[in-house]
């Protein structure tokens, strides 16, 4: 027999060579149909391989990331499958899972895939799938494996055989296609019911553009049809919203080949959405007892010698320009500038809590290949603060902090979230994390309850806070139900005492602060991205760079218009006339595309009565109110950030 | 004969070898008093000098910035005649003058000069003056000259010996004294009534810090003593409003050491100024037009190599750093990246004038040894925007940059400015400036046209104007008279080709706009420098950091005191309490100190009135007012940026 232990800490016996499956039937038949995979000591695993010692055992389901992609990487092999079968003499090089679904690489020996050609692959795949053919493992010599694709003349294959060791090798078949593989694949083929080939790409070999190019493709699956239709209306709908298109499309923002790759340059109307973004955290900050500040972007090389930023952290900065012998790095963070401002000055108890806020710009490498819109991006935008707190002061400040971005949410209509938090390992401290075992202990309960006590939903995570203390992450969801990483809110024990931060405690002894660091709204960068998508360019009155058109039904009412824009600009409203000699029914057309909120009709029997017919983007016609009432209905609907 | 050519253009003839004194005399003897030098064919020459041939001539007098330089290397001279009188054996060095006086450095053989010892050389530079010795200047071959020095045992002037040329040596005698110098000089010491030494300090030889410690006496001379006296009190005003020692005492701004020279932090008090300006910046220029702009800090260096920074300004730029094999730089101004907005879409004639505005932080490398406090620094904040217009919109898009200008010096209490109106050189076109006569025309009439009809000061400089067109230096005086150089104002012709940035024009043809570049605010830096000396750093109530202090003459009003701050808070006024347990003298002692515009000082009858008692910083009690009539009078004040 050997002891089986769940995630739970319950301890089962089971006969030795039980696989994961066998375990899951002794639970329930309904918990076995939905295993694809386990976790066996850590290690993600067939869930047919027998278990021939103690171990932990999680079951991985669906619902599981490594679940998903060990079914997603079975479908690869079933795509190979479905080629091999249409297209004889294929070769193969590699079919990894992918964020979303998996693609494979192959060299058809000149014939061609076409978009058609997906089709027929799709309903072989589907046809294969239902025969419930088992992934079977072998183990095999490198001999034998190196015969065998010698044999069937696979020279893909062979060239990754190299890299393996004799004793580590792995066959998986199911039903008349074998691959060489490391695994671990789901119980069988039936599981798999939906299947959707997306794309078809080419790849050079190894990625090096001198090696000849091979024929990717792209699918993905489900375990049902429904959650597969789901996942397209998704994609259909993410396309239209993509933060790409709809950022070029109304202005936001551009790059450009001499500035440089993930430097975009905002647009006038991005620029007017930054504005806005700003003075909502100025304005919740001002309340909140923050200080702004501002802060060059570069330092001396010591200060970040100081602050652990070099070595731990060079990878992801800027190189050094070198002056006057000193070398100088353009900030990736704005943390240790702002230990500078607190140190700047003598502090004592009375002074703290200490909050200095900046939207400070970061520099950030990413590698060019990583560069994404403005998901992945070298310049970013900071909603930075940093709060210098007592220990006693911390709970509410955190407290506090967290409000902040649940007020945050709340505005952006952001009704799914999850915080991730992040504790530390015990059995680390002293290596990964710094030796204070009770502050750990202490500020990780005092996080847990903030988040407890505001019933906001949680996970933790072992072992993955930052050396200095524990940390949340911000996962959000778009409407269309895209899961976005927002900035983090972290604790902080341990840059105080780098930074040789002190203030003058009541029985006037110096003591370091805690420093919570905090970025609600993350980055300009990664939030208007989400937004664009969020609100599929729609953006809510607040927000909106144009937030009415005047749209005169002839020339006639220019003049009226030109008053009207007056009354709208002394209210701090921004709008424009549409002073094109358009029919009306073309320029309220193009106003909706444009995605400008309201759009002012005005004609004879506007002008005559100082009115204005009013129509709603996407909502239509909102009846005629006189200009007053209409402004005073705009005003409240900015102030309130109203994103009805 | 020679022919004279006058400034004015009138031509006189004069008898071969007549000195500028000679002329002078000829015009007035009063004006023939006040000649200190001249300007000859460009060149500035003793006023003693004979001209020998056809010259263009100026009389250089006391308002002339070379007649006051000439005059006060002279003072060195006779600082120097008094210190050997004083002193035998000493040997100099050089002695030049400097922006506000001069200084000599010598070489005092062991001996020492005091603070008491100017004193003494003061009275007998007085001394010398009155002997209304003449400055002699006589032409001496090199052998001559390497003798007369060696006979004195001086190695300093034999060591500048070495690097002159024979025939283009002089010496200076004047009285006992015997110089090797370039000239010129004034015609006599009778000239310097009024003589100050301000200083003593070390000074390395030839500045090498491995070579000899010389002696530096800096000092200052004036034409009259009521000038001196006049210069004494401003400079000791000066220093008490030096923005250096404000900026740390108000907690405005502050450096690091690790941070690095010439990198200002902003503290909270400076971010709240920053804010306020930029409020001010944005209210008048989206009043005006302007579209605001968000563009990152780096770029290429192809971008600079089209904008022609590089390699022209590669001198004053960082250095790059180097990103996959490309170098990016530090941007050191704005105009680049905003061209590249202008280009990312298309443009008609109907989108010009087409105004792009960023404060834009841009970064430059001055030497360590340059940097000074904020006006000299590496790191600057641009009120910067670009102006692309058609020709036809060139006159009234310029003036009301004009007009910003001057609102902008009303607001400031600036009275005194004037505009240097920079022109081309019609000889140099096609080498120093680019190769268009008749935009040049065009466009330098227009600017003189506005600055004419606005009556605005100005005066031209001939052959000063930037390679791309003709521009405006603003130089404005702070209250206490001193002078500083605020941004320029530029119109650019060629920009707009080498980006090949494009309209169409009515006629459906491709034209490159004009460019504006204006920044009336000029940089952060060195406007808020200027307005802590301008304001001693008591701020108008916009921009004071703390507006209002509410000082409660004990702790029972403590309450009212906080209601009383929510009030204010509520009506965006930047207040706090002064709590501490101190008798209210104190109080208002230490509120004045710290140059808070209003204080509110609040007692029993106060509070049963709910009513404050206002003082204003430096004018002492307003009387008893209802806080609703305070609330409103410092609203109004803050909204009209009243700076009475």
């Amino acid at each position: 027999m050997i002891k089986i232990t769940f995630p739970d800490g319950a301890i089962r016996e089971y006969a030795k060579g039980s696989t994961a499956l066998d375990i899951a039937k002794s639970i329930s038949e309904g918990l076995a149909r939905k295993v694809l995979a386990a976790s066996v000591n850590g290690q993600v695993w067939d869930a047919t391989r027998p278990i021939l010692e103690d171990s932990t055992l999680k079951l991985l389901t669906w619902s599981d990331t490594d679940g998903k992609s060990t079914f997603w990487h079975s479908s690869a092999h079933l795509l190979a499958e479905a080629v091999e079968s249409l297209y004889p003499g294929v070769k193969f090089w590699v079919g990894p899972a992918v964020d979303n679904g998996f693609y494979y690489d192959m060299d058809l020996g000149g014939q061609q895939i076409t978009e058609e050609d997906l089709r027929k692959l799709e309903a072989k795949m589907a046809e294969l799938a239902k025969k419930n053919e088992v992934y079977q493992r072998k183990e095999i010599s490198k001999g034998d494996a190196v015969k065998y694709f010698s044999d069937k003349g696979d020279e893909y294959k062979l060239d990754l055989l190299q890299n393996l060791k004799d004793g580590e090798i792995t066959f998986y078949t199911q039903g008349g296609f074998t691959d060489l593989c490391r695994g671990p694949h789901i119980p069988n083929t039936g599981f798999i019911k939906a299947v959707k080939l997306t794309n078809i790409a080419g790849a050079y070999w190894k990625g090096d553009e001198k090696n000849k190019q091979l024929t990717r493709v792209y699918g993905v699956t489900y375990p049902s049809q429904k959650e597969l239709d789901e996942y397209l209306v998704l994609l259909e709908e993410a396309k239209k919203r993509d933060h790409r298109k709809l950022g070029k499309e109304l202005g936001i923002f551009t790059f450009d080949d001499e500035v440089g790759p993930g430097l975009p340059l905002w647009m006038p109307n991005g620029a007017i959405i930054i504005e806005e973004l700003e003075k909502l955290a100025k304005e919740s900050e001002e309340r909140a007892g923050y200080k702004r500040v501002v802060t060059p972007h570069i330092a001396k090389e010591s200060l970040y010698i100081t602050s652990g930023h070099l070595p731990y952290y060079q990878d992801s900065m800027f190189p050094p320009m070198e002056l006057e012998g000193v070398k100088y790095y353009l900030k990736s963070m704005n943390c240790p500038h702002h230990h500078k401002i607190f140190a700047a000055e003598q502090k004592s108890y009375k002074d703290l809590p200490y909050r200095l806020a900046e939207y400070g710009t970061c520099y950030r490498y990413e590698q060019s290949g990583e560069l994404f819109g403005l998901m992945r991006v070298r310049c970013l935008h900071m909603n930075d603060a940093h709060i210098y707190c007592t220990r006693e002061q911390f709970y509410e400040e955190f407290k506090a902090v967290n409000e902040m971005y649940l007020k945050y949410f709340k505005i952006f209509g952001i009704d799914k979230y999850v915080m991730r938090l992040s504790l530390h390992n015990p059995a680390k401290l002293g290596q990964k994390y710094i030796d204070e075992p009770e502050l750990w202990k202490e500020t990780e309960t005092l996080v847990r309850d903030v988040l407890i006590r505001t019933n906001t939903p949680f996970v933790e995570v072992q072992d993955e806070a930052a050396f200095y203390g524990p940390k949340i992450d911000i996962q959000i969801w778009s409407t269309i139900g895209r899961e976005f990483t927002l900035a983090t809110n972290q604790v902080d024990f341990a840059q105080g005492r780098r930074f040789k931060l002190e203030f003058t405690n009541r029985d006037n002894q110096t003591e370091n602060p805690l420093i919570i660091h905090r970025a609600p709204l993350g980055t300009h960068e990664r939030f208007i991205g989400f937004l664009l998508e969020h609100y599929a360019g729609k953006f809510p009155v607040w927000l909106a760079p144009l937030q009415v058109k005047i749209l005169p039904i002839s020339d006639k009412f220019l003049d009226y218009a030109q008053n009207l824009l007056q009354s709208l600009k002394n209210a701090d409203i921004r709008a424009e006339i549409d002073d094109r000699s358009e029919k009306i029914g073309k320029k309220i057309r193009d106003t909706e595309l444009s995605k400008v909120p309201y759009m002012l009709v005005i004609g004879e029997k506007e002008m005559n009565d100082n009115k204005v017919a009013v129509r709603r983007q996407g909502k239509g016609d909102l009846g005629v109110k006189t200009v007053d009432e209409f402004i005073e209905g705009v005003k409240l609907e900015i102030r309130s950030r109203s994103s009805e």
